[in-house]
Parts: structure tokens; sequence; C-alpha cells
């Protein structure tokens, strides 16, 4: 079976995210001002060859563990769909 | 009213994704070659103070089309959720 996943990385709240400050600085010269707390992450959608729900989302998990992730810096989530 | 917004942008199918076509090469070399065709775009999550949803709805949608996403190569979707 083929999934899905939709997966969210972002900075940890507790780490600084410089990316995200500059947006909300710029939101008030383009007229944004009611925009704030900006935070910049990365989106990743993939396609996953398996058996079960189960075995897709353990390869995802693996996968955001080993790869796409910084456990030190990031949080991950994601979202599993058969296709 | 606070509102949170959560947005994708990510690139258009038809344009080349480098960065994911890396990362889906990586994926053999972990032993995940279940996996393919990996996209990576940005996550982005903001706040807006707003009278209604639909207001919060047009600002984001600014946002976006004059900051956010380079609609040339990227498209984008969100979600707002009052907080």
């Amino acid at each position: 079976m083929k999934f899905q996943a939709e997966i969210d990385v972002m900075p940890k709240k507790e780490i600084l995210d410089p990316q995200g400050k500059a947006v909300t600085g710029s939101m008030k010269n383009l007229g944004l001002a009611e925009i704030h707390n900006v935070r910049i992450g990365k989106h990743i959608s993939l396609e996953i060859e398996a058996e079960s729900e189960q075995a897709a989302h353990e390869k995802t998990e693996q996968a955001c563990k080993s790869l796409l992730a910084n456990l030190i810096m990031e949080s991950y989530t994601f979202k599993i769909q058969a296709v």
C-alpha cells in the first residue's frame, strides 16, 4: 500500500528563530502589524510503500529521527494518509 | 480576537526540488528505500490580531502573497484557528 506523509519540522519554542523574527519585522513594514510571533520551519511531504499504516508510521518516525529533524533544536509532527 | 495561522509553502509540482531529491537519495542509504518522492517546503506559524476569522483569513492571504510565498515557484495552503 502507498501512504502519503505530511511532516512539519519546527524550531523548538525555547530556541530563537532569527528567520521568523526578521519576517515579523517585515510584516510591520508591509502594513501587517497585526501579525506577530512568526516562526518558520520546514514542511516535508513524502510517499511510503508499506504494508500497513502502522508500518508507514514507524518508517516516517525513523526518517524524522535520523534525517529530517535535528532533535536538539527542532520538533516534528506528522500525519499519514493512505493514497 | 487572536488567531493562529499554520501555513505550508511548497514548491510547485512542475518545479524541480533539488533538496527533496537529495533527501530521497539519502533515504536509500539509511535503509529507508520505501520512501520516495520527498518534497521540501516551508512551514510557517504566526499569530494575528483580527476582529473576525474572515479578517484573519484576508490578512494571512495578504502576507502569503506579498512576503511568504514566491507565487511563480511556490504554492501555499493555510489553516486558521482562534486561540
